[in-house]
Order: structure tokens, then sequence, then C-alpha cells
């Protein structure tokens, strides 16, 4: 159902749909969950980590990320919507695959560093998407607070990503390649 | 166990790492499996979307699809092996989020086009992130053929990306905000 004499909406200040409002909802959930998940995944990767710089970057990232779940909740606050968690069945399986390496047997640390490292990514990237389209949302929606809590978040997954990237290119593939 | 006596894998040209190059065997049979299911998923998105805006992008990307995944086989014989897919489970979460929204009843078709972007940049950009790491890998193991094969489908995959957000911003979230 359109409704075209929603002028609000068409200035991107308010939205009367409830449809989008609801959609916005269900992926805020699905966020929280993965970041939830994240949490327990991270510290894993960490101990897995053999290199000083890539333990510190997870230990880091940690901690960004316990901030950045907290952030959700605000903005769960903000939207007057309880912070729920639902599954998000995309994280399980980035999870899966890094756990899937880990537990290889008889690997080079390097070569797992380096593996560890794209696996990050694919989560990095998974969460930059995810936020590009929950920050647009809000846009569209009107959802002042929220704007400003999910570009943050957004950013610092930027970050994250070029922080791996840099490990990577200073010297953990190097590594990998020569052991 | 480190060979520094490597000195072609210190100049990125080759590699004597029979580790390193099977964890890229291994995200090669990844990324071949998780185009593989990307074609299948792609026309159920397309059947589902509304705009034929979106229609068309996502049949356009079927075939970028299909050639990507004919370009991971020319990978395969570049180094030399056959072309096995080996289950991707982050592509499988991917899919099954993208199916968790198609399967939802009595949603508007506008905010169900929004939702398929969100859900198609996710796969977008997982596929940025593994692309990215292959390319980099193949560079520090020397595959020449196959950094050229990788970079062609990294670039591809950043313009459909960008395809997408474009199509977001010229109405589509819009119209999912008015419905």
């Amino acid at each position: 159902m359109n409704n075209n004499g929603n002028t609000n909406a068409g200035m991107g200040l308010h939205s009367n749909s409830q449809g989008f409002d609801k959609a916005f909802l269900e992926q805020l959930q699905d966020v929280y969950d993965a970041e939830t998940q994240l949490l327990t995944a991270l510290p894993k990767m960490q101990q897995a980590a053999s290199s000083q710089k890539l333990k510190q970057i997870f230990q880091q990232h940690l901690q960004v990320t316990e901030r950045q779940r907290q952030r959700l909740e605000q903005v769960f606050q903000a939207i007057g919507q309880p912070a729920e968690a639902k599954t998000c069945p995309a994280m399980r399986g980035l999870i899966k695959e890094a756990e899937e390496i880990m537990q290889k047997q008889g690997q080079d640390p390097e070569v797992l560093d380096a593996a560890l490292i794209g696996a990050a990514q694919k989560v990095e990237h998974y969460e930059i998407a995810t936020y590009g389209t929950l920050r647009t949302w809000a846009q569209v929606l009107g959802h002042q607070q929220a704007i400003t809590a999910l570009e943050a978040t957004l950013e610092e997954e930027k970050q994250a990503d070029q922080l791996l990237t840099s490990a990577a290119e200073h010297n953990i593939n190097q590594r990998a390649a020569e052991s």
C-alpha cells in the first residue's frame, strides 16, 4: 500500500510505515544476535592466533564488539523497543567457517594466522554490509539517534577490516608463504 | 616451520609452502561452492522482487555469477587442481537469511525489495572479503593467472554492491518507507 500523502517520509524525516519499521527492528535483532555470537568466537580466535599482533587485534576487537553491542541496546531504547536477539544464520555460518579453520590438525601456525585473518575479514565485511543497510534505513525512517550510533559502529567495522588487511600485508601472509 | 632460505617466497613470486597452497585451494573450493549456491538463490530473489530495476539487477548478477564460477574453474586449472566444491557454511547462512525474508507473509512488496537489497549486499560483501583474501594470497603465492582472474571477479562484486546501493538510494528505500 502506498501512502504518497506521507510527505514527512518523502523528506526522509519520518515514516508511517509499520512494515519498514518492523524490517528495521528485525535487522537490529539479527545483528544484536550476530554481535553476541562474535563475543563468544573472538576469544577462541585470539587463543588460536600465534602472532602477537593478531592476538592483540582480536583482543581489541572483543572490547569494541562489547561496546557495539551496548550501542545496539541504546538504539533499541531510542526506538522504544526491548533489546531482543533473533538468530542470525549468516553469523552462525561465518563462525562455523572460523571454527573449521581452527580445528584443522597439524597446520603451520603462520598459515593458521593468515586463514584467521581471512575469516575475520569475512565477518567484518558482513557487518559493514549490515550496519550500512541499518544506517541508511535509519536515515530514511528518521531515527536520528540511531543514525549516529549505527554510523559510529559502521566506521569501527571498516577500521577493523583495514587493521586486518594491514596485519596480513605486514608480514603475516609472507610468513605463511615461507612457513 | 620457517624456511627463510626460500627467497622466491620473500619476493612474492613463488612459494614452497604446501600449507599455504592448501589453504588457498580450500578457500577456492569454499567460494566455488558459494557461487554454486548463489546460482540457485538468485532466480528466487529475482522472482520475489517487485521493482523491475531490482529484478534486472538480480538477472544480470546471475549471468555475472555464472561467469565467475567458470572463472574459478580456470583458476583451479591454472594451479593444476580439479574444480571441487567444499560446503561454504557462511553462504548457506546468508542464503537462509534471504529465504527467511522471502518467506514472510503479508509484507509490503516495497519493504521486501528493500530487505532483498540488504540481503544481497551482505552476500556481495562476503564475496568481496573472500575474493580480496584470495587475490592477496595468489599474489603472495605467485599464481599469476589466478591473480588476474580473482581481481576481475573482485571488481565485479564491488560493482554489484554499488549497483545495489544505487537502487536502494534511488527510490526503493523511499518507496518502502512510504508503503
